[in-house]
């Protein structure tokens, strides 16, 4: 089939695979093997200070010379909420007293977001990464217009029609459509709207009639036979994350590993438990306990992330990795263990196999 | 792109859509319509009394010499809880009060399953449908074997793999993969089950790998381009619902049709409330407030849907069109507005329309 397009002429791709950026679990090594075999690697940096990321970019570059994305978090910033925060911690007193720690006084705000982040910006516009997208909602138009002006394409998360207007309105130059398969944090802008729940397929095909833009499906493709089946559905590209988890290249850690080859990756679950905002993740005894009758309403983002880092942290130490993120989309079940380059040349294979 | 496989051979059908069942929107005409047309039309039986269910066959079979579907329910009988229903009737007592009618005394188990329908085994046995397909489960061994003996092609919904296993194990011939995104009932064995939520597409992925029966993918698929992706996923053929609502062949009432081509269409939501079983419709006051805050649980399946279908028909006579059941997917503002025969066409010239 014809795999290229507008979109990877412009990004100067050979194949239209988007690995997804994955905060904390990406790293310079995925993102350039993916490019480096023809597809588009990503950095995610929403949860990295801005010394991490400049290091994790540089890192990048010098493993590479084609294009990589570097994904940033533009959530509204924390309204806080002391005694819903601190209902949350004393929910979860019983799992830190498991996991041997003190629940703490107060909750951090753990991450920035790059709507408000001036050093960031800066950092970007001077490294100047071929790709920029946004997550959880887009920056002021001064932002956008800076990065492109710098020359870099951006991208630009939505999970229904409203927000891909938004994103088109704001001059943004292509749409990531993320059903609600995927893994990780699901992008909508606003965590606490009604979410209608749509499928890849589904907001592919409905994007398809309402945007120019090109679209990058992302959410339950894990293999050639599906990134085939949403270019056919009217993507340009697909992303893929959670089929990216198992390379050697990724920082995920042993326990991640293991929940995901094991039958547990059929369980997953949109949850806000383990950080404020619906992500999807394996189900764990976290998801379980918070999500229990009577739990009261999760903190907000990211001080949920803030409590369950700090509980996991501790709890790991003791062998317990029931309380960390192991994020995954519905897919899981079909992660495959390869290098980065193994598996994008597994996937091109089945992309570009002849119909029998 | 080659649309014929053993499903299709088997079936004597020239293209892979089947039409949806849906139990009070298809009619005979539609379904041969359908089968006249190509693919496989359907009827849905699991709503009518046994004499009303073979005059729609006896119409079907009038109307085309080609095969078509017979769909029952295979329920558990109803576990009737009269506390739990008089609460529910109590909770709704405003709405018949706005609907002019007293609320009932009691509900009614307004369907028999065909698990327990003798009558209606004797019917599909004497009058042999090309098809006949399960929802809600699947009949006893024995059942399944008089329907084969009699030559007929039986089908089965699954909704993940635990009920797909189940179904290949029983000797049924293909599996409806129903997707969250789809219309109408999900097709759950047990509704208080956790449901995974699969999109059409991971379930169709999944099953590829799992298992040897044909697949028909059902859920979200509203045009050729879905179609194409769906076999593209190794899907043999599809399975299309809403798509079929607004023809005129089916028996959709005017209010139906209406919601379906306005902006409400883009909102459906997955609920108990109008039958005691999930099931996605488009949003109306009878889904929210049966699942507003301190709403107690849903009475039983079907109910729930006899005190909704009371509270409908009394409140249509007064021009109020918000407490009926407008079943619809997740690919409802997809719609298209022609006939069966037209639509059919429209979609064929989709789906087998070459790459540019």
């Amino acid at each position: 089939m014809n795999t290229s397009s507008r979109l990877t002429t412009r990004l100067g791709i050979r194949y239209p695979i988007v690995q997804a950026p994955m905060a904390g679990v990406s790293t310079p090594e995925l993102a350039a093997a993916v490019t480096n075999a023809g597809g588009l690697g990503s950095l995610g940096i929403g949860a990295s200070t801005t010394a991490d990321a400049r290091k994790m970019i540089e890192r990048a570059q010098a493993l590479t010379s084609g294009p990589f994305n570097v994904n940033v978090f533009c959530h509204k910033p924390a309204r806080r909420d002391g005694v819903a925060e601190a209902a949350w911690v004393e929910y979860l007193a019983p799992l830190f007293e498991e996991a041997g720690i003190a629940p703490p006084d107060t909750l951090s705000e753990i991450y920035t977001s790059f709507i408000e982040d001036d050093e960031a910006l800066a950092m970007l516009l001077e490294l100047k990464p071929a790709v920029v997208s946004f997550h959880f909602g887009i920056p002021s138009p001064d932002r956008i217009a800076a990065l492109k002006d710098a020359g870099i394409f951006t991208m630009a998360t939505a999970t229904c029609l409203g927000e891909a207007a938004t994103i088109e309105a704001a001059g943004i130059d292509a749409i990531v459509a993320q059903g609600i398969e995927a893994g990780g944090h699901r992008g909508m802008f606003n965590p606490e709207a009604t979410d209608q729940c749509l499928s890849t397929f589904v907001l592919v095909r409905l994007l398809a009639q309402k945007t120019t833009l090109p679209i990058i499906a992302a959410g339950g493709i894990m293999d050639g036979f599906g990134v085939k089946a949403a270019i056919q559905s009217g993507a340009a590209a697909v992303q893929l994350g959670t089929a990216f988890v198992l390379c050697p290249e990724s920082s995920a850690n042993e326990a991640y590993r293991e929940a995901l080859k094991s039958e547990r990756a059929a369980e997953t679950r949109l949850t806000k438990v383990l950080s404020g905002r619906p992500a999807r993740g394996i189900v764990n005894r976290l998801i379980s306990f918070g999500e229990a009758n009577q739990s009261p309403n999760t903190a907000g983002y990211p001080m949920a992330y803030d409590a369950a880092k700090r509980l996991n942290a501790a709890a790991s130490k003791l062998g317990n990795h029931e309380f960390g993120a192991q994020w995954a989309g519905q897919g899981a079940p079909m992660a495959r263990e390869l290098t980065a380059a193994d598996l994008m040349a597994l996937i091109l294979s089945e992309l570009l196999m002849e119909e029998v």
